[in-house]
């Protein structure tokens, strides 16, 4: 194909860095920005190239934060006692949505893996021990349930002696179509069925 | 929603401009931009600034072009000679894709609409009739099959007396399912029948 101008070329390729988004939307998103929404275009660079430079990772949680101390962790209105320990900062976003829980957060930098060679020092274990030990009474392991999640659940546990830990029920979910679900979430269910009368 | 950090709030609102990204994939593209892809984020933010600083319309056809005449128009090896008339950057890209036409383009600003309020000076057919009368003896019509591009090409064609004027075929596309296809190209198909034999 010829090109008529190497520079959008260059701008579709670029897009196709956000996940999800092939050639073809990259052009259609190309097109958009330069012909119909020049100035909202304009503050995403702006915002963009601003975030690259500003944000970095919460001192205290490791979530993302413009400042050293994350908004969350500076609530004086949160229980700092009672952490929940997460894998990435999106599942952070999926329990601040349901606003399910008012203490604080520290978020892993994935799961222990020994088979992909991923050591806890890699997750940021050494620095949720860190945290554990400023006063944590409880904390609340809200991790994949997969290999890698216990893994990780079973080393932090034996870690941290003395302290509360709990972790998130396991079963069918709300709506969950139990002919699709996969078998070991059917055992797990089934194991830990409840007495309801 | 409590916000970590309100920077990233605003990248995220910020992305929704992007066709067809609502709040979720603004969200995971910005975690992927922050998180995982930061140098070719950083890349995508110049690119976008530089795009729209330096792309404009190519002065002859009027495609996107970050120069006074757009690298298709600049072309020797073309024929000037003949000019097909699309709609939009995205419709001149399809035929330069599929690299059927080795002629010049000429690029509508979408179609006269008479209801819409549109008229013919809204999508520059008065600079079409100026290139047109530059030594152009085609002009192909690939225009949307519609009342909007029937009235558009209707209104092309009376002001150019003396030019060999074209229009795509119109009929069951490649594949089609005819089933499933309007009756208005079903008639259309059905009154324009070849003989075959």
């Amino acid at each position: 194909m010829k090109s008529f101008s190497p520079l959008f070329d260059e701008l579709q390729r670029s897009l196709q860095v956000l996940p999800g988004v092939g050639p073809r939307s990259a052009q259609r998103m190309a097109l958009n920005l330069i012909e119909r929404t020049p100035s909202e275009a304009s503050k995403l660079a702006t915002v963009l190239a601003q975030a690259l430079r500003d944000i970095s990772h919460c001192h205290t949680c490791y979530v993302l934060s413009e400042s050293e101390t994350c908004q969350i962790c500076a609530d004086p209105k949160r229980d700092a006692h009672r952490l929940m320990v997460v894998e990435s900062p999106g599942q952070l976003m999926a329990f601040e949505r349901a606003g399910l829980h008012d203490g604080h957060y520290f978020v892993l930098n994935g799961l222990i893996s020994p088979l992909d060679g991923i050591s806890p020092d890699q997750v940021r274990i050494p620095q949720l021990l860190k945290r554990v030990g400023d006063g944590v009474t409880e904390v609340v392991l809200a991790l994949t349930s997969s290999v890698e999640g216990e893994a990780t659940a079973h080393y932090i546990k034996a870690q941290c002696p003395g302290v509360t830990l709990t972790r998130l029920a396991r079963g069918i979910p709300m709506g969950g179509d139990i002919e699709s679900l996969d078998p070991n979430t059917l055992e797990l269910a089934l194991g830990a069925r409840e007495s309801w009368s």
